[in-house]
């Protein structure tokens, strides 16, 4: 599987992994791919910066990137206390409300409340950024279209390429003006973020779009080694994989005293029919696990998702309920519809191994019908 | 690109193409697919005859497949007169209201009024059925899940293999179940009656569950040969294309003097996020291009669809009022997200040697990164 983009990253297998987790990420980078750390969760940059310094220890001198979420269009700034006043009351009684009803207990009186991502707003985007180059990413990865130019720039300065992820052939041709190196074609199948165009018909398309201006990956329902093959005859140089490695045994975040968590035990449980597209995560369209919660919101009275960033700013505390109350029926988490194919919890060596094995096998296969 | 699914149906390619088209059916079979004629649209046996007889004597001896719709639950059966009673006033008031605010006019007296399709009712499916057997179908395909026990058996008695859409695996179960020969995985991104699953995810969930019990398809999002080699990649046996040969320079459906039409017009201009799943075709939700029509039944106010057979009896004659007016903005047909790669009227001949050649090139491209 090796090829001209992993020899370019100095990697394996152009296997690229977006992952909040930095023991996930390490673990890939390990392996043979490029693990690369999700980073809107960090609102304190001191806490990235620990975290990247333990993976520049953990990944064996391997290759890492870092990957920001920064939107298009600026979203309204200012400190989560500032935002929070621009909450409709609706919004809120609508959530509790949904919360009791779903038998969510309150946090208890000991817990520190969590103030919800702000990663996606450009002061903290840009703030975490700062101390990613610090360290040494191999790559910088934009969650929702093109950043801002002198970011591109400033990537560019310290020999770091740009990827940004485009879910129709529009975004793609504008990312490759504005300097991205790297166009992620996420299809609709995807978790988190994604458009509605599938990866079958959004990768081709993006390929011939952008030609030899940019290098393609293909993101979107990959979770084994023919949906690998599949992607790279579509034209991909390389497949980014998200929703696959939140089985993965390293993953800890969330995690109770045996390891796993309600969230993994309800991806485990989930089909590919199992997923919801929905602005009530961020405010922006991501596919989601299908749960009582996601299912609350596309009720009859149901209030419509606040934009990015209210909207996650509204259900901040209710992610952090929800995850408390270890309930695998209610889970508020994006995922693509692979989670169909999520049964089991596994060391990253292992799936990488296997995603291998089925590429070349499957390789083989089609090579007995060609010509 | 041959291989034993193409050996068993004497055919060169396993590339089976859909089209309610004869013209295009036979082009395909002479050019070493295997053309399926959609017969829905032929509310009289005769008719079907004629064009059975036709594409006896047109495609040299090869063989040809012949698809019905039957619903899994039997739609209410009825003359076009009586089902005609039971379409709320309001409904056709607003059907009326949409074609006037959109310019299109009524028909003109010398028009014989369209009832609409009644093939997706058991009772004229079962009678296009027995024309079908007159002649010598190499497949019977249901576009829509399992036909009854009695078709399925009927057929085999024939010698002929029955082939059945899915859309999750638990529909490619029960196919099985049922003694469904050929599982065809119509992914979301496909043009007609569709589900919620991409092809990527799709393909490879449902080769998996039918193992070697039946034979799979990859249908959805398919018009080049990278395609083609990404299906067979996912473990499809062979490609189930439709929308893609709406553009065959063989097809004449609704052709105006110049030999195209407004819709193939339409087509050549969409892009790939120019299509929308609704169910306001047929009754169930199927993906169509979207234009001025489709954009009229999303706005508020407008009706919910009603269930099949209805709708489209409710919209025949404001279907044929579109074709008649010629008008490339407002049209309704039937297709998949491909449309952003249909871009030119090609002969069948021509399509097909580039899909030959496309997957041979892409399958030697592939075989340089195995191993």
């Amino acid at each position: 599987m090796h090829n001209a983009l992993a020899e370019k990253f100095g990697i394996k297998y152009p296997i690229f992994a977006f992952t909040p987790s930095e023991h996930v990420a390490a673990a890939v980078s390990r392996a043979g791919g490029l693990g690369v750390l999700g980073c809107v969760r960090f609102n304190d940059p001191e806490e990235l910066d620990a975290t990247l310094n333990w993976m520049d220890e953990n990944t064996d001198g391997k290759p890492y990137g870092v990957d920001v979420v920064m939107p298009a269009k600026v979203p309204t700034e200012g400190t989560a206390v500032d935002l929070d006043k621009l909450i409709p009351a609706e919004h809120r009684a609508f959530v509790n409300r949904t919360l009791d009803e779903l038998g969510v207990p309150p946090l208890s009186d000991d817990v520190e409340h969590a103030t919800g991502v702000l990663g996606w707003l450009h002061s903290v985007a840009r703030a975490q950024l700062d101390v990613a180059f610090k360290h040494r990413p191999a790559l910088i990865a934009n969650a929702l279209g093109s950043p801002p130019k002198d970011i591109i720039d400033e990537a560019h300065s310290h020999g770091v390429p740009v990827a940004a992820l485009a879910g129709a052939v529009a975004h793609a041709r504008s990312h490759v003006e504005n300097g991205i190196d790297i166009v992620i074609a996420q299809g609709y199948e995807a978790g988190g973020h994604t458009g509605e165009i599938a990866s079958m018909v959004l990768v081709p398309e993006i390929v011939d779009a952008v030609g030899d201006s940019s290098t393609v990956l293909a993101a979107g329902g990959i979770g084994s080694g023919r949906q690998i093959a599949a992607a790279l005859a579509l034209g991909a140089e390389g497949v980014w994989m998200g929703s696959y490695w939140l089985t993965a045994a390293e993953y800890r975040l969330g995690s109770a005293a045996d390891g796993t968590s309600a969230t993994q035990r309800a991806l485990l449980a989930a089909t590919s029919s199992d997923t919801v597209r929905s602005r009530i995560y961020s405010g922006k369209p991501a596919r989601l696990l299908k749960t009582k919660w996601t299912e609350a919101w596309s009720q009859p009275g149901a209030p419509e998702a606040l934009p990015m960033p209210l909207q996650n700013l509204l259900v901040a505390e209710a992610h952090q309920r929800i995850v408390a109350s270890e309930n695998p029926d209610v889970v508020a988490m994006p995922a693509g519809q692979i989670v169909g194919r999520m049964n089991e919890i596994r060391p990253v060596a292992d799936t990488m191994g296997d995603l291998v094995a089925e590429f070349e096998a499957t390789v083989a296969r089609l090579n007995n019908l060609g010509g």
